[in-house]
């Protein structure tokens, strides 16, 4: 006999799941859609070249869901969608109106332990913006991500942490006079710092071959990067630009509220040494109990590049649906609960068989009238009829008596208040509105 | 340098592809969802077994896209959706509310050359519908395969052609007194007679060893089935369910239209003998230069058996994107290419960097109306973000001009008319509306 569960660390969507699904990310689309981003989607499965050229070695070697095709060609399954964007955005280059405002909601795998948070298939938000002036971009990519959350009227739950990598290699460089290598290194400390907690992170930073001094520079530099003018930075090209940045979100928005108080400079941010450039960012619940980062992004270089196509620079991030959908549970539990309920409106009931056609050609005039409507594909009887009707949700019953057929009338029945009301069909439609 | 092609036989959908299949399964999603249909969704991931032990041979043996993955489980892409759905209605099989009325639109794969209509990636709208009275449920299902048609406007162009397993395995066992084996074979023969001509088909049917009497009763029966009364089936099992059937569509659901009048009996459609066990139905586009079956399908028995649970009766179908889509191009290319067009509403345009912050304001407040707003990202100057809103089929801009900034004032620019209008910032929603 074969199991009915999904295969591990994957996910099945029951009716009631895949309502909250449609309404969270018919939100995050609608929000999207307002910055005039366009949808983009493609086959989940690629060369897996895509990824060996560009995404780390532990997702190629460990990650990875491969497979040989018939014709002998090594496909991937993707593991991120970002590869997959480049792709397309390099094949029609040239014809593409820029700035390029693209994004996609794929599924995405990678083979790990499944633990809380973390599946192997999951959906990702990816939102990516192209070319145009980079602050300017940036402020729009950050404000985006705030109405994200303002469109679940939630924006007040989140903080997104923002940090310039200019700065951060400033820092490391001039100021400390950190190897690059080193500095990598210190990057994965600083990451890490809160497992590791403070006196092993001391220790190993020394381990690293950092001096007492450099350590305390990093550690005033990742604490209170401005308390101190003669840090050596405060003129840094990172630091203007955050500080542009900022000024680019200082309004209102709604009475009292700017985009630039939901956003915060913290130096930590790092989100690894390779790949970004400019702003970073990570998005955080504010809760204390769910302090894991919602997501983050930031600014990258030259990713057409392998597609032998012009620098061009862009910024993007990628939110997953599940740690969304766990801070909504966490924040706005009966909007989940009200987005899972009802497939039904109508359920029209007849129980005599010769009354089966006037009854479907009923449902059918309702249907067009934009109701959903059932019915219950037997003729047993009211009673078991309106049973049916309250297990699938329906708020209201059409009633095909004997009595009311013969006067060409039917019984509208209010499932909520229990009342009856007798209707001609053509009554019906203006009723249930 | 890598290639920017999709794998062979599957599809990228850049953003004007990605509208028009939005649009099209939303009309198709709303239709569904007016007959009370649920949405369900799984991973494309499946166990191996589950299509080893009831998809064809030809299917597991010839096109399955498998994998292992690094526990040493062996995988398979879906090919198929309806082993997915029958897994997740014997998992929930005591709670689910009957009859289940499910459908979802998943995307399958199947290795095959690539050809027009045939991809190796394809949507496919699955329907289905469990339980209930068997004619009832069938005519529900063919009402709602004509709505979907009917809600693109274009329910005169399609025929559904309907048929009865039932008529059809008493005419081949009773009527020609064919073993079950010989059916099989002439089964496959009558799906085939078009591409082999009339005379190649009766020759086959005479090696398969039918005599000359036992091919002019399956052609009389193929052609002309309720010419003669002499014919020993008129009252058979299946013609009474092919009357009922009908009466049960045999009113008006619009002045002059009837859906018995958008399905005709055909005695040819078949479906493959194993799986199918009442009526069965294949779509076809009217028009003969493409009169290839759309989308089929019919009553099937006993799906959830695999899994232990009791026997179920059940009808569904699978339309594929691909045909659909064709079929609009054909018949509705204007509502194609509307739906291709447009994803910005607006451009708000500021060629003065110190009007940022005022430009991202007005953004915002537009966005939170409703309307898709871009930004150029530029301070270029009008030329050249008028240009650009252009390129991106905004129907109206936003100048932030120096003088009108001044008095507190923008232009609001119709970018169809070239007319100006100087507003306040206050008065801009009420007259983009």
């Amino acid at each position: 006999m074969l199991s009915t569960q999904p295969y591990k660390g994957s996910r099945d969507f029951y009716p009631a799941d895949k309502r909250i699904q449609d309404w969270m990310l018919s939100v995050v689309r609608k929000v999207v859609h307002s910055y005039g981003y366009e949808e983009y989607d493609a086959p989940f499965l690629e060369p897996i070249e895509l990824y060996q050229a560009k995404s780390g070695e532990e997702l190629v070697n460990q990650q990875l869901y491969s497979l040989v095709d018939r014709g002998d060609r090594t496909l991937a399954i993707r593991p991120e969608m970002t590869p997959t964007m480049a792709r397309m955005v390099a094949g029609k280059f040239q014809e593409l109106p820029k700035p390029v405002r693209w994004f996609s909601i794929p599924n995405v795998w990678r083979y790990e332990r499944p633990q809380r948070g973390r599946l192997r298939e999951h959906y990702q938000l990816n939102v990516d913006l192209l070319g145009g002036d980079a602050l300017l971009a940036d402020s729009e990519v950050l404000m985006l991500a705030v109405d994200i959350f303002r469109a679940f009227g939630l924006e007040d739950k989140v903080q997104l942490k923002v940090n310039n990598r200019k700065l951060v290699d400033h820092v490391f460089g001039k100021v400390l006079g950190l190897s690059t290598e080193m500095a990598h290194k210190a990057v994965k400390l600083i990451d890490a710092k809160d497992k590791l907690g403070p006196e092993k992170y001391t220790a190993a930073l020394g381990e690293l071959g950092l001096s007492a001094l450099q350590i305390e520079g990093l550690n005033s530099f990742l604490t209170e990067p401005f308390s101190k003018t003669q840090q050596g930075y405060s003129d840094a090209e990172g630091v203007k630009d955050l500080v542009e940045l900022f000024s680019l979100m200082n309004f209102e928005y709604a009475p009292g509220k700017k985009y630039s108080e939901r956003v915060t400079f913290d130096p930590a941010i790092m989100r690894g040494l390779e790949y970004y450039t400019g702003t970073v960012f990570e998005a955080y619940d504010i809760s204390p109990e769910n302090n894991r980062a919602l997501f983050g992004g930031g600014r990258y270089d030259n990713l057409l590049g392998l597609f032998g196509k012009n620098k061009m620079s862009g910024m993007g991030f990628g939110m997953g649906d599940v740690g969304l959908r766990n801070f909504l549970e966490t924040h706005a539990k009966e909007q989940v609960l009200a987005a899972g309920k009802g497939s039904v409106d109508v359920c029209v009931c007849a129980p005599k068989p010769e009354f089966m056609a006037l009854s479907n050609s009923i449902a059918q005039m309702l249907r067009h009238s934009g109701f959903r409507v059932m019915t219950p594909l037997s003729t047993e009887g009211f009673g078991v009829h309106l049973k049916l009707a309250d297990k699938h949700g329906a708020k209201f019953a059409v009633l095909l008596g004997e009595t009311e057929v013969a006067q060409g009338k039917v019984v509208l029945k209010n499932l909520t208040t229990g009342e009856n009301k007798t209707l001609s069909k053509e009554e019906l439609v203006g009723a249930l509105k």
